[in-house]
C-alpha cells in the first residue's frame, strides 16, 4: 500500500523532507468555512498562520475572501505587501513594535482597508491610540486562560475599553477558545461555542453603555468550534485558521474528519529494520515540530503514516494509517513503529530510498518549518 | 532582577523574538572540547547543525577545527561553499540524495578535503560505492535504538563491512550514543561512555579479518558523554555538537553548569497578569520549539527565565531562574508560571514591552526557527 505513495512523491519529483497540499481538498475545506459564514451572516476573516502563502492566500481570494487574521508584524506586512488590505493582528500589540504598524496601519486604511491591533493592558492600550489608522480590538479571555483580559473581571475591561471607546478608536471584542483543543467531539465542542457566545454578549453588554461602545463586535476564531458548529449567528466574525489544511490534533478532536486532511510532509526512508518493525524517516523536529499527540495507548505520537491515491486527475490524498504511527523524534529521525502484521502488511515491498507521506499533529507548526509546499498536482507554492 | 535583563536587551535594539549569543561563553564552550580532544589524541569533529552558521563556524575555526560533522546534504553544500574542505555527513544516507553528493565530494577530495557519508543497509551502501569520492561509515547502534546496525548483530554488519571494506572504502564505524539523553549525572554518563566505547571495540575487532578492514577508525559523538568524560582516549574521533551552547536539556543531564549556557531567546513582554503571577510572552513553538523537559514536580517545561548582568565589556548572561519556568507553549505564545513570592521579586517593575530573555529546552531546536543570532555585544551572526 505504501508502494502507491512512494510513488506518487517520486513522480512529483521530492528527495528530501517536503510539505505536500491537496489543493482539492484544502480549496474545499476553505469554501465550506467561507459558506458558512457567508450563510450566517458573519464576516470571515481566516487566520493565515497556518499556511503562510501567498499562493494559498490566493485560494481564499477565490472563495471570496477579503479580510483576513494575522499573528505577527512581520506577517502582516507580508500580507499587505501581497495586496490584502484588511488585516487584524490577532496578537497582543508588542509595543516594541508598534513604531513598525504606523506606516502600515495608514497605508491599509489609505487604500480602502484597515489594520486591526489587540490590546489587554494598559501600556499596550497607549501605544494602539498612538497608531492614528489602527482600528482597536480588546482581547476577551473565555476560559483558555492563556492572554486577555478574564472575561469574569468587569473593572478592568471597563478601565481599558472606557478609555479607548472615548477616543472614538474601539472597534470590539476578540477572544481564540483555545480550550476547545482540549475537548473531544462535537457536543463538547458546541457547548464550548456557546459559552464563549455567551461570555462575549455578556461582556459587550456590560460596556454598552460606555460612550462610544456601542455596536461593538464580537469576533471570535479556533477551528475547533468553528467547524463543528452549523452556523455562527451570534457573533460578527470567524478568524479559524488551521481548517485549510487540519491535522492529526483536529482529527483526535473531532473537528473534521480523515477525508479533510490537506497537508502532509513527505519523507525519505532511511533504514528499514524489519526485525523491530520499524521505519527510520528522514523527518525529525525540524521538518514536523515536536507537538505531540497522545493516542489512545497513551503514548507521545508526533505523526502517522498516510497515503495517496491516483485519481481520475493526478494524485490524491487518501488514508491516515493509524497502525503506523511516529513514535519518537529527534532533530532530524523520525521513526515509525508498527507491530508485526502492520508492517507485513503495509512495509513488505519498501526499501531505504522510497518515500513516506506523514500526516503532521500540528499542520501550523510544521508548514511553518518550511519554505515552499509543494502540491499533489506538482506546483510549488512559495511562503 | 529582570529590569536588568530587559535594560541590556533593548540596548541591543531586539524589539521581536530572536536569539541572543554569549559570545565569550560559546567560544569557552568551543576551546575547552577542542583542547580535550588535542590531549587525548584524537580528531575533533564536532557536529555544525546545532547552530549552522558560517560566523560561529569562524570560532571553531579559530579554535584550531579544521574538519566538521553536518546532518543534510544542504548543510554540506552549505558550509563547504564558505571552504570548509573536510566534511562527515552523520546521517544515514538518503540514496534520492546521493546525485547531489558526487560533485560535492569530488570537489572536496580535490580541495585536499573529502566528505564522508553513513550507511547501515545494503541498498545505501550502493549508493555509496557510486559516489567516487566518498568515504564510507557503517552506522552502529550501540544502544540507543534509533537508527544504525545493531552493534550485537555480527552477522549484518559482517556483510555490509565486506563490501564497502573490499572496495577500499570503508572508512570507519560511527555511532550516537543518544540514550545519553535519558541518563543523569556524570556517574551514568562515564558508564555510557565506557560501554559505547566497548562495544564499538568489540565491532571493530569482530570486522578485523576481512580483506580492507584494517585500521577502521571510530567515531562517536554526544554532547552529555563528551562533556563529562575526561579523556577520549579509546576513540578516533569525536563529534559533538550541542556543546557550544548547550541548554536547559543538558544542564538537566549534568553536562554542563549554568555558566555555560550560551544561546537563549530574547522575548517580548505583552501581558502581566499580576493576579496570576504569569507573564505573556512573544515567544511561542516556533521561536522555542515544543521540546519538553520534565521539571521536578513532574510538570513539562519549554524554558525559564534568565537573566544578564553587566561586566567589564558589556553585557553576559548571568542566572537561570529556576522559579521562572515557561509552562505552556503555543504557536506564538509562551506562559511564564511563577509563584507569588517570585513573582514578586523578580517581575515587579515589569510591564508590556519590557523583554525578557529564555533559556530554551533544546537549543538545537531553538536556533533551526531563526535565521539570524545576535550577540551580546551586538554583533549580527547569519545562519
Amino acid at each position: 500500500m505504501l508502494q502507491t505513495t512512494n510513488q506518487a512523491l517520486r513522480s512529483l519529483g521530492v528527495t528530501a523532507p517536503a510539505v505536500v497540499i491537496d489543493e482539492v481538498r484544502a480549496r474545499r475545506n476553505i469554501r465550506r468555512m467561507a459558506d458558512k459564514a457567508r450563510r450566517s451572516g458573519v464576516a470571515f476573516r481566516p487566520h493565515f498562520k497556518t499556511h503562510q502563502s501567498m499562493d494559498v492566500g490566493r485560494w481564499f481570494a477565490d472563495a471570496g475572501t477579503d479580510r483576513i487574521t494575522v499573528s505577527s508584524a512581520v506577517m502582516a506586512e507580508h500580507f499587505a505587501g501581497a495586496g490584502w488590505r484588511d488585516i487584524t493582528l490577532a496578537f497582543l500589540l508588542n509595543p516594541l513594535q508598534a513604531p513598525r504598524l504606523h506606516e502600515l496601519a495608514a497605508g491599509l486604511e489609505a487604500a480602502g482597508g484597515g489594520l486591526g491591533v489587540t490590546v489587554a493592558s494598559a501600556a499596550a492600550l497607549h501605544e494602539a491610540l498612538r497608531i492614528a489608522a489602527a482600528r482597536i480590538w480588546l482581547k476577551i479571555d473565555t476560559g483558555y486562560g492563556r492572554s486577555g483580559c478574564a472575561w469574569d473581571r468587569p473593572a478592568v475591561l471597563h478601565e481599558l475599553a472606557q478609555e479607548a471607546a472615548a477616543a472614538g478608536r474601539l472597534q470590539g471584542l476578540l477572544t481564540h477558545a483555545g480550550h476547545a483543543y482540549a475537548a473531544r467531539g462535537v457536543g463538547p465542542l458546541r457547548a464550548i461555542w456557546n459559552e464563549t457566545l455567551r461570555r462575549m454578549q455578556t461582556v459587550r453588554d456590560s460596556l454598552s453603555d460606555l460612550p462610544g461602545a456601542g455596536g461593538l463586535l464580537i469576533s471570535v476564531g479556533d477551528t475547533p468550534t468553528c467547524s463543528t458548529v452549523d452556523d455562527f449567528t451570534g457573533v460578527d466574525e470567524v478568524r479559524p485558521g488551521n481548517f485549510v489544511f487540519y491535522d492529526l490534533m483536529q482529527l483526535a478532536i473531532g473537528a473534521c474528519g480523515e477525508r479533510d486532511l490537506a497537508a502532509a510532509v513527505a519523507c525519505p526512508v532511511v533504514q528499514v529494520d524489519r526485525e523491530r518493525c520499524r521505519l527510520v524517516l528522514h523527518g525529525g523536529a525540524v521538518h514536523l515540530s515536536k507537538e505531540p499527540l497522545t493516542d489512545d495507548r497513551g503514548r507521545s505520537i508526533y505523526g502517522r503514516l498516510g497515503t495517496l491515491r491516483r485519481g481520475a486527475d493526478g494524485f490524491g490524498a487518501d488514508r491516515v494509517l493509524a497502525e503506523a504511527p511516529l513514535v519518537a523524534l529527534s532533530q532530524e529521525h523520525g521513526i515509525v513503529q508498527m507491530d508485526h502484521g502492520a508492517f507485513e502488511r503495509l512495509a513488505a515491498g519498501l526499501d531505504v530510498g522510497d518515500l513516506a507521506l506523514v500526516w503532521p499533529v500540528h499542520s501550523c507548526l510544521s508548514c511553518d518549518l518550511h519554505r515552499e509546499y509543494l502540491t499533489l498536482q506538482g506546483k510549488k507554492l512559495v511562503r
